[in-house]
């Protein structure tokens, strides 16, 4: 099956699905079954087979998956066989915070460079990194050959560093402005914005 | 319609209904259209029409949306006509930067207390919050009559932590714990996870 006949919410669910696994095998497990991990997630069982079998054959009928194989196949499956340098741009709280979390190394990706366009905040050290001014964006990304991109600005700025971001040749954004960005084809955005989460729940309180 | 009743993938888009019309507001403008406000968000107008007929009349065919008056409706349905209290659990750097965070304010919920159970971080200040000690989150959360939290620790306390919560009255979880969570029914979890918003993005790289 060619890689964009199969549904985007397939494919959301493959690092659920290995985030669930390598839990597994740090609890020292080494075979599952779709039941368990159905179990494990709250979906079907049904649902983990047939989304995995849109990849190929992974486990035997009886027998389960080995959580090993598994792991390594829905990584090579999502890219994931090296680690992908990350540009942050933004060194406020949410920047700041981003380029000193620990999560991404082990899940296929670093954050390698930050940019801010506060003088002030240029020349700074946060965690291993050193805030650059936002005005070699472009050649940084550029030289470094990088493809991925979060976006830690404030909403006002957020569209303008987007459009910066892909004309230096980003592939993919998590944006984490308050805003929906426009790209164009091929590129890839996915947001997250803690506050609308926060009120899909509030809706079932009361 | 029971407020069960309604597809919970409508509630998740009516925040991003919110937070477009919110944009709107704020560049001056006082009426939209489900086709404008589908163009912006990139969805079609008769998802937007659909889901907003679920809850009432908010617009006349052929004027649109009154801007300030749908933006009310929408905050109404979503219980956000108050500001809900809310704990964050673990005062790392996701919890610090969620303490800092001055996105949720003006958007229904403010952090009110932050727990941790390291004694050098108890009676730190973050923001505007003191670091209280994880012992005393039943209490506090009991007696402060708050119903929403934020996991932030590391993924082997937050099932842990989660009990606590549950068990001190928390209805509503945001969990930054990359790890899935178990909940009693009646208790709303969502999840924030960068890691899993690149690795659907990364599948589609190279």
């Amino acid at each position: 099956m060619a890689k964009h006949d199969i549904p985007g919410i397939v494919i959301g669910r493959l690092p659920i699905y290995l985030r669930a696994i390598h839990r597994m095998a740090q609890e020292g497990q080494r075979v599952t079954s779709s039941q368990e991990l159905g179990k494990r997630l709250g979906v079907s069982a049904a649902q983990i087979r047939k989304d995995l079998s849109q990849f190929g054959e992974f486990g035997k009928q009886g027998t389960g998956y080995n959580i090993k194989y598994l792991s390594q196949q829905l990584r090579r499956i999502l890219n994931l066989d090296v680690v992908w340098g990350m540009a942050i741009v933004g060194a406020g709280d949410v920047g700041s915070a981003l380029a000193h979390y620990q999560g991404f190394r082990d899940r296929g990706f670093e954050a390698t460079m930050i940019f801010d366009n506060d003088p002030e905040k240029v020349g700074e050290r946060i965690g291993a990194l050193i805030v650059q001014d936002l005005a070699n964006l472009g050649e940084a990304i550029h030289e470094g050959k990088i493809k991925v991109a979060m976006v830690a600005t404030p909403a006002d700025h957020a569209q303008e560093v987007t459009d910066q971001l892909v004309e230096a040749g980003i592939k993919a954004i998590l944006n984490y402005a308050p805003i929906q960005i426009t790209v164009p084809e091929g590129v890839r955005v996915e947001y997250i914005d803690p506050a609308t989460h926060l009120q899909k729940m509030s809706y079932y309180l009361k």
